[in-house]
């Protein structure tokens, strides 16, 4: 922790000039008003200790980083031979909304989880009476993993989601016309549940605390506590670094080597399993809408510090 | 006409041989219902003078063929320029429900008026205050152009569809989030209205009534009246030979070379400019959607007397 | 005649000034050399009276055009079964040279005979024995048409062709994996005579000479001879409607109405049926591939004198 | 080591009992004398030490899994920057045949060096004057890689794969056009390198002890020579997690989560990090073209000794 702490406030301002060649996701004013030069990172290891720098104390919504914890919590509601009945296990090399990839593919179940299209699908299998109670226990489920209890959603984004959320309310009555989500779904409901998950707020630390439970196997290490069943993580593991990266996931993996998950809102989770939890921020993002200066603090931290699973 | 007289009803006997190898449309009950083996034909010339054979008094919803009609009345309501401005004017090759083209081409916008995004994307230009309106003045037009003031909504069939039109609820929202639909469309409001005149129940006769007008060019010619400008009429005539036949247009322009549309009832709308007005009916459809024995009667008054435009 | 001749060479320098928004053809040098500003035009009628203007002494390469007639030289070898259980009938809705369509649909076949796909597999059904005799055969065969026996290659063009013609070269070899061409054709063979007939050289003069023999359904009306048959003539004159220019034929339909097919080198065949032969030449293309300034002055033409089909 | 004896044999049994729901491959005569039944494994540690079962004495050819090795003859010969101007690291999720993605993606270079185009444009990158040069460079390296002189090609599958490899040759040409191959590439020069390395012929302890210098990350742990840079082997590893096993690549890395590279002969090569080299032999394959035995007998040994990487 020592030699992190002592490159990481360089290696942050270092990564902090590539903000310039990003750009903030502009396609809801709660997003477009996030800092473009913004950066902060937050490791934490096996026994509490942890180092940060940069613009730690930022809130942002998790957005598509959620979909790592709705997967996990389905996979303990139903097993992995139903999920695995409902989405694929496969990249797909296509952008993350892409509807090419469902139309093509027999039996025509979204390719992997991570994608938008099966993410939905991942959302309808959250047990529950109805969508507030499975969006409870969603949030519930969160705040566990981030040892947090006052996280919550950011309500600006979730209505201005779902107010513009024309695509996912396209991808969600695809899947139902392809049988993937029930007839009786009400894709409104559905999407409530989706679009509150994807806009929980959190900082770095907490990133980086809900990662560490993940870099446990699911143990959290700091209270010994089980939470999910290793195969579980393993699961997420291996989806995080086959697709966590959108479509530079292979990219990510080459550079990088860690499972990892990005959101919109330029927030990124990795873990270097055994050993660290990590949480960043920078809304800056490249082409692929992965964080460009966050991406590139982690190059540098993996390569230095030979994080790389390979 | 009596040359045609002569052979219809054996010719009539010959292609409903055909039926056993298609398929009744099964997705909604009342589709499924219609008898599998019926084929009925009605032709009426310039002078008014008809002939028909088969099972002529069957009535069946318009379903695709409605498409002619609601592109005739967003022309006249609002000119083609701005109609291009949001559809496009290309056969796809691809199937009419396909979300691939509206994908990959840009600027995004529907490839024809005659598939799904493209006619819903119509309906959406209809002028009218609300959808009630749109549905009224949309089966005003059609009423009068058949007419026929007892032209009615199959309402069964329009319930079902609306019940279970997932993919045009897809389509929809697509073409919202691509912006062809304005952010203020609702698109339950919307889909009522498509659904609507995709329901409006007929017979070979009034479809036969219909294409008179469109054979006179936009003039009736038993009234004389002028009902549809003929710029429009040419436009409409154009489409229906690119596109009118789903993903078999091409060859049924060679086969039997006149403009026409089919719908998923097994109808087909079909003309000889300047000459005939046509109307077919045979539920049974080949694998790309059309009466396989509808098709095949088309095709042997067409080249027995010489009917095709090339 | 005389009503065409009084506007035409305005109408011709109104549509030139067109030129300056397109492009010509650059990727082999000979086809770069083409003058940009140049527009042709010649017309011929079923008395073999004929009007022109503009740059009508200009030689340029008939390119895609040729497809027309060697489409009707395989149908006159083979019959139009045989032709069409090796090329569809569809129109595509891609660019001529796009190997997608080739790939998703089943049995594999080129969906018309216009694409590069279609046109090399048509090549390969022209009789001969070997691909000097073939290409002999097919020059023939134009040279009868245009009456005009200095018919002949530009050497320049097919060599260039030949040496950068890769894109061809791997569609040959995709028809060779899906069977669509015999394991025994030898590509380079077959690419030679297809890069021939591309390559022979016309001037306005010939289009509209061969037009006409099309224009008159296969009789030359100024000999009375029967050159080809009247269904192989309504064969090509329906694709030529719905696939003769290129992923812009459903617009030209609209705009047009007319038979027609356009070649890369800026050329333009299109026939008034029963009436006219026409021959446009401008290098200049727009975005589809089509001569800007020619499909421009056949719009003004049609739209003057009525000639649209529909 | 002796628990994995202790199970092999019986483990070897279970999983052939798949072979009877997959189908060798039968493209080319040659590969279709493969003994459908057949499975064989062979696991060496890093001492040197191995275990096998089954069917080991067979040989067969490398196929694909000789890309894995000559991607990293072309990154020892060029670096990391040359080879990823030329393809890219994401996986595709399409056929490793296909030539969609080619087509689709900007700037039109290969999505990974694994699949046929990339592949191909890997080969196109290996040094040497000439073909035959190339080609014994490729070879020596490989003889190199498993200590074993004698490895040579099968010239019968290689004669055979060169004279019905029409796709290579399609995707070879697009490639050419593409520039993603220089112009002066000779096609089938180039091929003739691609055929025979996939034609070397080897037995499953040959792929076993390939394997192992990359479960020593380059360095051969029997010799203690440095055969590989690090580096290299890194993203030899990651490509064969994320894109090793064809489309069914993201299945693979959840259900055994180790690098691995198929082949069409029925072969896999896989390595457990810093611990074991592993060939085996299945020639009967699932409908993704992996051994389907084969792969089960891996789901196994990584489940019970918890091999996976994630």
């Amino acid at each position: 922790m020592e030699q992190i702490q002592a490159v990481l406030p360089e290696w942050v301002e270092a990564s902090r000039r590539l903000t310039e060649r990003g750009k903030v996701a502009a396609y809801i004013p709660e997003l477009a008003k996030a800092p473009k030069n913004a950066l902060g990172v937050f490791i934490v290891n096996m026994e509490g200790d942890s180092v940060s720098a940069g613009d730690c104390g930022l809130k942002f919504t998790l957005q598509s980083i959620s979909k790592v914890f709705t997967l996990i919590l389905a996979l303990m509601d139903h097993g992995e031979q139903t999920i695995f009945s409902k989405v694929g296990m496969e990249p797909t090399g296509e952008n993350f909304n892409s509807m090419i990839k469902l139309e093509l593919v027999r039996p025509g179940i979204p390719f992997n989880p991570f994608i938008n299209a099966g993410a939905i699908t991942i959302s309808s299998l959250i047990r529950g009476d109805g969508p507030i109670e499975k969006s409870a226990r969603i949030l519930q489920f969160f705040r566990h993993l981030a040892s947090n209890d006052t996280l919550d959603y950011d309500l600006d984004v979730y209505r201005s989601e779902s107010e513009t959320g024309f695509l996912n309310r396209s991808l969600a009555y695809y899947l139902k016309e392809n049988r993937v989500l029930n007839a009786e779904e009400d894709v409104e409901d559905l999407l409530a549940v989706y679009f509150r998950h994807c806009a929980v707020k959190v900082t770095c630390g907490d990133l980086g605390r809900m990662a560490l439970v993940l870099a446990g196997d699911g143990v959290d290490p700091l209270t010994g506590k089980a939470m999910i069943p290793r195969r579980h993580v393993q699961i997420a593991k291996t989806f995080m670094t086959t697709c966590g990266m959108y479509n530079a996931s292979g990219e990510f993996a080459i550079h990088v080597g860690l499972p990892a998950k990005s959101g919109v809102s330029g927030g990124i989770l990795s873990i270097v399993p055994g050993r660290y939890g990590i949480g960043v921020l920078g809304p800056a993002l490249n082409d692929k809408g992965n964080s460009v200066a966050g991406v590139d603090l982690l190059r540098r931290l993996s390569h230095a510090f030979d994080w790389s699973l390979f």
